[in-house]
């Protein structure tokens, strides 16, 4: 339990109301109680914020007044609500272990305040960072790196030589390092080209469950800092991620393809190889990207173009039958100019 | 082996024929032998029919003239098969054991009728229920309830507080309880929101292969009892999916979206997030979903439309370049009517 | 380090230039050394081959006055330098080990010259051939047969009685052997339908990392000779494919469907179920192939259609809200001619 001028303080909203209110939890404003903060951010459920019972609610300061209790006023509620529940919901303390059932080679390097689970396997000269912490059932191959304040899921697999930065997290099963698909065709037969570049991951970032990233074929594949991907994610070889990039799930990008800052990729999106994506593109879902993008913007599509564009031609296909039949009907007419009210009957 | 008269009995079929006949499994119609029962339920197979060494056929009573030998007669031949097989492929029964290699928490519940395969992790509190089967790497975190009679696969997940109904089935490599892929911006860096539900599952669920489930952020992710996952679906945190919806291969659901009761959705669909589908609704193959669907019907496409409309432009689409040149000679028709006889040579 | 001279000998390609040049490895044209053989394949890197500090390059004999230095001259440079690179970083030879940790049944039979690592399961009557390597944490089922030379990667799953032949590698966390998505409708209740039979690879098959095959329900799913599966791959029961034939990430191939020999697949690309697919097909990124495909070629779009055609209709679909428009203007036109003027001004 902490007090709302408490909070206020954490995380740097303005309090508005009684200070003195003790908060243990965050909550949507349908599910919250007196003891719950809710928070607004979207007209949509204003009626929920009218009828809701949560003890405070995060709000932007012109929406005061549609709430009578306590509450933490703040121009960017979800941002401020996303500290609040971080404040209110801390995760667990790492508790430096290294678990009985853990094969650790003897030239491994594993900090004395890092967590080494169940059933994981920790190959020769690899480095294990300060208060990381290595889930039940993951495999760490040789020569990896997993940096400061890590967490890596249960069953992930960090194959060779992979490198991880401060604070990455990531999920159960995901594998990093995987061989490149890369073959080249003799006479038919395929021949595969050695993959010879490793996965390198900077600080802060997210890599979600199931989610494969190959290591690079002659260059690294390399998702700068703060990149967050989701679950079920493919990351071919030689693949480059620019910074603060995050990418929804089920996203397939070819080998190569260098993707800029700061961009969002909706889910089921797939890239085509060898593209370069400019910073700050924004690209919805199940597109597929098949050309370069050079300048920012939102795209869309099959294959993807301007997001403008595509909502205009998208909106046209779905009454692409009717226009047919329109084109059908001005054909018949030019050929003889006597039909048009009987073909206008027959529509 | 059994005799006709007993397995008719078993799947509730009407025999006609030698009832003394033995069958020791069931087969296509191309692959069977005098010891198995085929099935007739698709007029494309005729042929397979008519040249069959099955030693019996399950069948619509119409179609009996077709076949010369035994007979079980059924108006829904595939479930009669299905019933039948199950019958003749009994699985193999639960043999009570933890594997001297699973690590069990000593305050985790293990059913005495419980299997606990090698290597298996098991967390504090977690209750493994009656004559459940836990596979070999399995990895179960902490206060995780296994309902009676559950398959858990090789190296599945089951993160911290998922909950399983009864004779749930889970397959290799799935996921359940992954962290939801929440973040606010703050001034162009991902900000994590915690996580804070769970992954709940009614009775009689599946779940494939490499899928993974993300627990609620603030609600949990619910599956209702007899929803049937197929392998590689990512379905993202506060989803719910009702009752005995089956969904295919390599579907993404985004959050919070809700699928109804007795939904089918075919492989590679694709919904955005915050969507309402309702109950009896059919998505087919690779469509996404972008708006929520209020009625019951067949929907598809880019975005899904009624599957009616979606086949009617997608024909025209095919002839799209052919439209987009009846609609230049019409045009120039318009402006010179004395080239209609070149621009149809030139066509 | 190895000279030119024996670098040429070894993959057949005709030295020009010093052959006493030591090479210790291969790199891009724009990062390699001296010590480096790069290759160039591609026009569009020419002024990399101009600038770079390569000790020799490969190239097509028509391009060797494009650099100045030692050559290896071959008419196919990738396949040349994916032979020259498997020659100068050869895998690491299997050191024949049964870790202590892994977890052996009796009755299984381990070549003596196998290795298999830490926390691997290996259950009744499997067969792991000369010289296979089965990465930390795979999980092998009973019945099992691993081929000599094979590489199941860390964390796999290969269920009961699946087949390898020689040389196949199974990346991290795939999974074979899984249960086919089979289930009879029994009012509104989905039935199981017992999978029953089992996955088949032929000698030199590579699958990707946390790719998923599931058995055959009545016949086996069988990957033929050669053929190369990407990651997050899913085959459903009952396929099919053919020999040599490549298949990138993502794909997903719904049950019972043939493909035929040396066809390539794209990412992303979806198969509904049931299809015949001929020799020689090659389908890009994303398509759907809702039918069968009976001669060779270049199949795109959703659905797939012959990719001339499919260029032609989306090249007009990226301009249907023109074409509409200019229908529209048609329209009016001849209901009115003289708005010639004026509809032209407003468009």
């Amino acid at each position: 339990m902490q007090s709302l001028t408490e909070l206020a303080r954490l995380v740097g909203a303005e309090l508005d109301g009684d200070g003195g209110r003790l908060i243990s939890g965050v909550a949507t404003l349908k599910a919250a109680g007196p003891d719950d903060v809710g928070f607004f951010a979207n007209r949509r459920y204003r009626s929920d914020l009218a009828t809701t019972k949560a003890g405070a609610v995060v709000l932007m300061p012109e929406d005061r007044a549609l709430f009578n209790g306590p509450c933490l006023l703040s121009d960017d509620p979800y941002l401020s609500f996303a500290r609040l529940s971080a404040a209110l919901n801390p995760e667990p303390a790492i508790e430096p272990q290294i678990h009985p059932s853990a094969m650790i080679h003897p030239s491994a390097q594993i900090a004395p305040t890092a967590h080494v689970g169940a059933l994981v396997d920790v190959g020769a000269e690899s480095i294990i960072g300060d208060a990381a912490l290595i889930s039940a059932g993951a495999i760490i191959g040789s020569g990896v790196e997993v940096g400061a304040d890590c967490r890596v899921g249960s069953r992930a697999v960090l194959a060779d030589r992979t490198h991880l930065g401060a604070r990455c997290r990531i999920g159960e099963g995901a594998v990093l390092g995987s061989t490149g698909f890369g073959y080249a065709n003799d006479h038919g037969r395929w021949v595969p080209v050695p993959q010879l570049g490793r996965v390198w991951l900077g600080d802060d970032v997210d890599v979600g469950a199931n989610t494969t990233i190959d290591r690079g074929a002659l260059e690294d594949t390399v998702l700068e800092r703060g990149v967050k991907l989701d679950n079920q994610i493919q990351v071919a070889h030689g693949v480059v991620i620019g910074e603060d990039t995050a990418i929804a799930a089920c996203v397939g990008i070819s080998g190569s393809t260098h993707i800029g800052k700061r961009c969002t990729v909706a889910g089921g999106v797939g890239f085509v190889g060898h593209l370069e994506i400019t910073d700050d593109v924004h690209i919805t879902g199940m597109s597929l990207v098949m050309r370069s993008i050079l300048e920012p913007g939102v795209f869309s599509g099959f294959p993807a173009e301007s997001n403008n564009s595509w909502r205009k031609n998208i909106a046209r296909f779905q009454k692409l039958d009717q226009l047919a039949r329109k084109v059908g009907r001005l054909e018949q007419l030019m050929r003889d100019p006597k039909t048009e009210k009987n073909s206008g009957e027959q529509r």
